[in-house]
């Protein structure tokens, strides 16, 4: 196993063997370790001294059930904090078979390249004919000339702008570009460093072997047994993918309803997972049955939205879309989100943070609330990079300083996913201590059986949720599988799994010590960049303002989120 | 002497009687300390916790030459932390005459309001007829009804939309709308405030007069005699204005060109001062001479700027305005600058912060430099309040985080005035640590007899420049006239005149431990805000590029920075 490091100043690179001690180290646990060991806390996010780091978690590459999945990490132009964000698609699977835990990216470059890495080493080849194309585009052109085996990750027209909403996106196994790096400003830190896109071309070589066979395939047994009895895993996300949430959270009073102002949408059934399963199936063509985003991927939450010929339009539509340019702009029309959704992939930015933007940018007056062709054109304008499209792929705490307006649902820069916090307080904890700003998969509550509404005992709660994001970002497992693998005894499949893998003696313990130390690394590494617990906080809306469908302000003290937030690190534990 | 209340929720107001004990308390110290003892450091800018604090110095309304200044203090939307701006003009000789040391607005609203201030009290008027026009517009029908005689301060339509670059202007004694409150967005919060204008009305009140006559008249001579025996402000700023700062910081490497990338200009001469007062003498006019801003003032530093024809395009034209409007944008051509001056003077706009922003925008490539239509449409943008206009509008930070430019010449999120701080360290120092942000007025060190591109000793030299400035900021007198008064032995004079005039025993022991007070208190204000000191440092790349003109890079110690940073106060100090 080895880390790969490449310079992008002056087009070099080198190999590095990965320590013993440091198997166990992938995903997120390893982005973020990295980010404090090498790179200045206090240093410009685009500038030569931060790195981009691309790391598999532990399992990826053994195509185990869901955990395909990768990480990416640097200092956030969003957030100006730690970052890691991850994804599926193949670009894992390639990257673990060619040998790679993490690739490193260093230096800065004016002019774009395609990164191609394979058996040979790494070559960096001239990225011009890609540039100012929408993803899909490019990524066809890419599959032409490297072919469809290969992973790609690649960047669109707002990372080559070097926008704070520019994700970084990997080819699902069926080549679309829609497996993205969606948080944090990722694709413009690639920007900053000419890097356009990355080939990972395995050819000729030898697909990845468990190093105790035995004690994988055990776990792996277990794990897929899991994943079948669990009635989300096995029914619930296959059928309606994570747009199931709708109905749940119109409930909680927690659905972000026009800039997060009420936390309940009149019009919700329009744009319910339910409603979505009855258009595909009403539809027809290829969006009739739900897909793996991954190879080897038994859950298949992955939903294919057709139009009214059964053509496919974009895939796939989660529920964060759904809350974030539905309900949260006033829009109750399915095909209007899809058809935002579709371009918010293909310029290559985070849907959350995009939809964040515009509904700050309607709350300021810009346009109305449920103004569709309104929000269509501010995407529009972000493609060509006009100001008002500037603005909006700012992000949402741009918008708000730019049109001075205080309502901005946003925590350390980053805009709020579709949980109303005043609706589910224990998202309210993760959003306001979470180091990643506002996160829903960097401790999610709402499964847990408690009133979310109150504010006693959410902390604990929320805490114990980030420490499981953790584990499975660091794992490569997708946060989908989570409830399977943290329900009754399960998780002892998932340590043999790792064991197994890994060929070393781990215990659940060790895996534990590992998330906490992640999470001491993420928040040692944004108090030296300046955070404190300041930052630990919603935005004074929700503490001074009711959500009136959830009938409660945000009010868990701040004494209780200094306990879990950046103030409970001290530079001791370094 | 009273504190006057402004509630403009329900358009209430309240007064209250200053205690004796605070009657050494004015202008910036004032103003930190009211922020300090009443805002939550955290609270949202343009939110209902915010105040507004206008204050006059201790010396406002007594018609001491060049000590006629008033403070306006807020969290500031730009920086985030502690704010204090200070102007000239007739407002503070007529609050002072009303009897007000300080108005603190509270609360916000929606629509604009004009307050009217009188021996009555106050009263309230829809200001909706001078919303959407130039500053100079709402002025004439400002005066035309309420006459000439009273004082006036008022926003723009920057603050009308709640821009971070929005000031607060008052008339000059000849009712011109140009003596700006121009740093830290402090027309913004009163835009929250629904505030348009305030009228102070001195109709029918007694002349202020000195508690100790005697004392008073004595120190005002002596201070009037070290005015004049000083070169700077009896024949150098009479003449040249604050421009004469061209030639000697051009020398230095340290006028700012093209967005800060280097500390000389190959066209200066072409704005320098001397070059400007010819224009001025050569086209006649009424531009031909200088005078003062402020009733009273001796040193009269302001000049008229006039047209070919001789007609007056606008005043006063500062050093900074040229160097941030000229050099950093690639112009030399003085009327250009004036151009641009004028419309941020008609706008309500800080010079700096747009001078700044610009030149971003053109190292982002938006336009090129030199190109002063650009530079001109950017401003014809702001006052419509399209989308390029709200970007310059948000300041020099906002412009790169928008464009994806890592080279922001700024500080705290406030943009550098004219000094390249690789060319004069001691003002980077200034800049890096001040709890204003980057402001040469908190802390000037040009005047000192010492190697400016070396980093040694510029820690102490800042340090000894901040609290003069709060001194003087505090006071009321006009930072111009620092250098007569820290010349010689002629502190005491002021200490007479502070002393005569409210009648109480102060020492010069009194007014330093005063200023050490008010940095503390800011220091203090800007911690709980969530300031750290990653907050005290310069642009990273002032730290990596060379400024060629003065050979030099930035390389004062962080550690000396911490020394008088916001670490340099811990919460005991409260």
């Amino acid at each position: 196993m080895k880390y790969l490091r490449i310079n992008m100043s002056d087009l070099s690179y080198r190999e590095e063997t990965v320590p013993h001690d440091r198997l166990l180290l992938g995903g997120r646990a390893l982005t973020s370790q990295i980010l404090l060991d090498e790179v200045p806390p206090t240093c410009h996010p685009l500038g030569p001294h931060n790195k981009v780091i691309i790391a598999n978690g532990v399992l990826t590459g053994s195509l185990a059930s869901s955990a395909e999945r990768t990480s990416i990490g640097a200092k956030s132009p969003l957030t100006g904090g730690t970052k890691e964000s991850n994804a599926g698609g193949t670009a894992g699977l390639k990257m673990g078979r060619l040998g790679y835990r993490a690739i490193i990216i260093e230096g800065i470059r004016d002019d774009y390249q395609v990164v191609v890495i394979d058996k040979n080493g790494v070559r960096f080849e001239p990225a011009d004919e890609l540039l100012g194309l929408r993803v899909s585009q490019s990524a066809q052109i890419l599959m032409n000339k490297y072919g469809t085996q290969v992973g790609i990750s690649l960047i669109g027209v707002s990372g080559e702008m070097r926008m704070n909403t520019a994700a970084v996106t990997n080819l699902d196994k069926d080549g679309s570009p829609t497996r993205f790096y969606g948080r944090g400003g990722l694709g413009a830190v690639w920007g900053s460093k000419g890097v356009k896109a990355i080939i990972l071309d395995d050819s000729d070589i030898e697909r990845n072997k468990p190093m105790d066979r035995e004690r994988f395939m055990d776990g792996m047994k277990n794990y897929a047994q899991a994943l079948r009895e669990n009635p989300a895993t096995s029914k619930l996300y296959p059928e309606l993918g994570t747009s199931a949430m709708v109905r749940t959270t119109n409930r909680l009073g927690a659905l972000p309803t026009r800039n997060f102002s009420t936390g309940s949408f009149e019009q919700h059934e329009n744009i319910s997972g339910e409603t979505m399963r009855e258009m595909i199936l009403e539809r027809g063509g290829e969006g009739s049955t739900t897909h793996a985003c991954m190879p080897g991927c038994a859950i298949r939450c992955s939903n294919i939205f057709p139009d009214e010929q059964g053509k496919k339009v974009t895939t796939p539509i989660e529920y964060e879309n759904i809350g974030l340019l539905g309900s949260n702009l006033g829009i109750g029309n399915l095909d209007q989100v899809v058809e935002l959704n579709l371009l918010c992939n293909e310029l290559c930015v985070d849907t959350i943070e995009i939809g964040a933007a515009i509904g700050v940018a309607m709350q300021a007056g810009i346009a109305s609330f449920g103004d569709f062709e309104a929000a269509k054109n501010m995407l529009l304008a972000l493609e060509k990079g006009e100001p008002l499209g500037r603005i909006i792929g700012g992000g949402a705490v741009m918008v708000g300083k730019i049109y001075g307006e205080r309502r901005v649902p946003a925590v350390k820069g980053q805009g709020m996913p579709a949980y109303e916090p005043r609706g589910i307080k224990g998202l309210g904890v993760t959003f306001a201590t979470s180091p990643q700003g506002a996160d829903h998969t960097a401790g999610m509550t709402i499964r847990a059986q408690v009133d979310h509404r109150s504010p006693e005992g959410q902390v604990k709660l929320s805490y114990d949720a980030q420490h499981i994001s953790v584990i499975v970002d660091s794992l490569g497992i997708c946060y989908m599988a989570s409830g399977a693998i943290f329900g009754k005894d399960n998780f002892r499949h998932i340590v043999n799994l790792v064991s197994g893998y890994i060929g070393q003696e781990i215990t659940e313990e060790d895996i534990r010590a590992m998330a906490r130390k992640c999470l001491r690394d993420e928040h040692l590494f944004n108090k030296a960049a300046g955070f404190t617990k300041a930052d630990d906080r919603l935005p004074e809306y929700m503490y001074l303002e009711e959500n009136p469908a959830a009938g409660t302000k945000f009010d868990v003290k701040d004494e209780e989120l200094d306990e879990i937030g950046v103030t409970s690190v001290s530079d001791h534990d370094r």
